[in-house]
């Protein structure tokens, strides 16, 4: 029954496919959603907010495949773990396009106005560079299941807060001139841009435990 | 072969006890730290900051217990769905869990200082009550499988906007007097109650799609 294996591990590289064409999107559209928040660019904002769409779709059908895998091949073991662990990345996902639709969302809001002050313009740009290495490193954990990415991935999360932390503090500045409203989009943002991140570490770290049987933290 | 199906059917109710079990902790968990909050108590606080460990820990032991039964009885159709989304269920109420430890840390980083200014009790005891509300109707679905309760979640879900809707009003008022940082820890604790009650939501959004094979909105 050679052949029966072979098919099924097509299979779980079709699901590896997927998530890996999942990643890569929404990690374009982060960082389409990052440009057009710096750039106040509306008709940006309006692609990244009618994609997420697109990505909630595929989410849905890679489950749906995950669960008919199941179903037919009836796997156990690391197989089963494999398929499961692949159920969750695809939520972590999918979470993740919600990020970026939601950081288009308020560029949508404020224009014609720049959402951001120039005082965060610095800040908010290194966020979405830095949770691009996240989520680039987080498509070739997906692919190649490469550990030392992952690993990496819990020091560039750490960035990733520390920036967060420099974004309250600007905000609590006693200098700070641009009223409440300015305040709660910058504290939303700044959220947005964490659980984005967290979201691609949890998928680096379900790959690290699923190959290792370890975790590759304290926190889980 | 009788019996194994009965042992089954054990086993899946079984998971749906330790769903219900879940549900009903993290409720606790939620009205405690609204309960803390409202009335900055360090001791509610700490509580339920160190019980979130063991709402991860259930959450944990559930999730594998899941996967075990079905490398074990390798159910298909209706109980292979079953179990797949009590696993989205068990995730769902980890993070109401997460949601109610994060409200009760912001009562710990402003205590012994109140986190509410007056203005805001009213709407945020408002919106512990409906949370509440939301949550002990979620666990009647996971329990009895009640649909009409399902649906009604919907509604108060809305009530949960407005009153969101509310908060962000009185924070935007020319007159609010309470600075950023007060602006700030009311935006995130917005944010926290609001996701709670979309992960409740969701719940019910899942056991009304088991039950009927239909959605109870149009946004999945």
């Amino acid at each position: 029954m050679a052949w029966l294996r072979t098919a099924f591990q097509d299979e779980l590289d079709g699901v590896t496919t997927s998530l890996v064409e999942l990643s890569v999107l929404v990690n374009e559209a982060m960082q389409k959603a990052t440009h057009a928040l710096l750039t106040a660019n509306l008709s940006e904002a309006e692609e990244v907010i009618s994609s997420d769409d697109r990505v909630d779709a595929m989410a849905h059908d890679l489950d749906n495949r995950i669960i008919e895998i199941i179903a037919r091949q009836q796997p156990v073991a690391s197989d089963l773990r494999a398929l499961v662990t692949a159920l969750r990345m695809s939520s972590d996902l999918e979470r993740m396009g919600d990020m970026a639709h939601h950081v288009a969302k308020i560029t949508r809001l404020r224009h014609p106005a720049a959402a951001i002050p120039s005082e965060l313009l610095l800040t908010i740009e290194e966020m979405g560079k830095c949770v691009r290495v996240v989520a680039e490193k987080c498509t070739l954990v997906i692919t190649e299941r490469d550990l030392d990415k992952a690993l990496e991935m819990e020091r560039d999360d750490d960035e990733v807060d520390r920036l967060h932390r420099k974004l309250f503090a600007t905000l609590l500045d006693e200098s700070w001139p641009h009223g409440t409203e300015t305040a709660i989009d910058m504290t939303l943002l700044g959220r947005y841009y964490e659980r984005y991140a967290d979201h691609a570490v949890s998928i680096a770290r379900r790959v690290y435990f699923l190959v290792t049987g370890k975790y590759s933290d304290d926190s889980e």
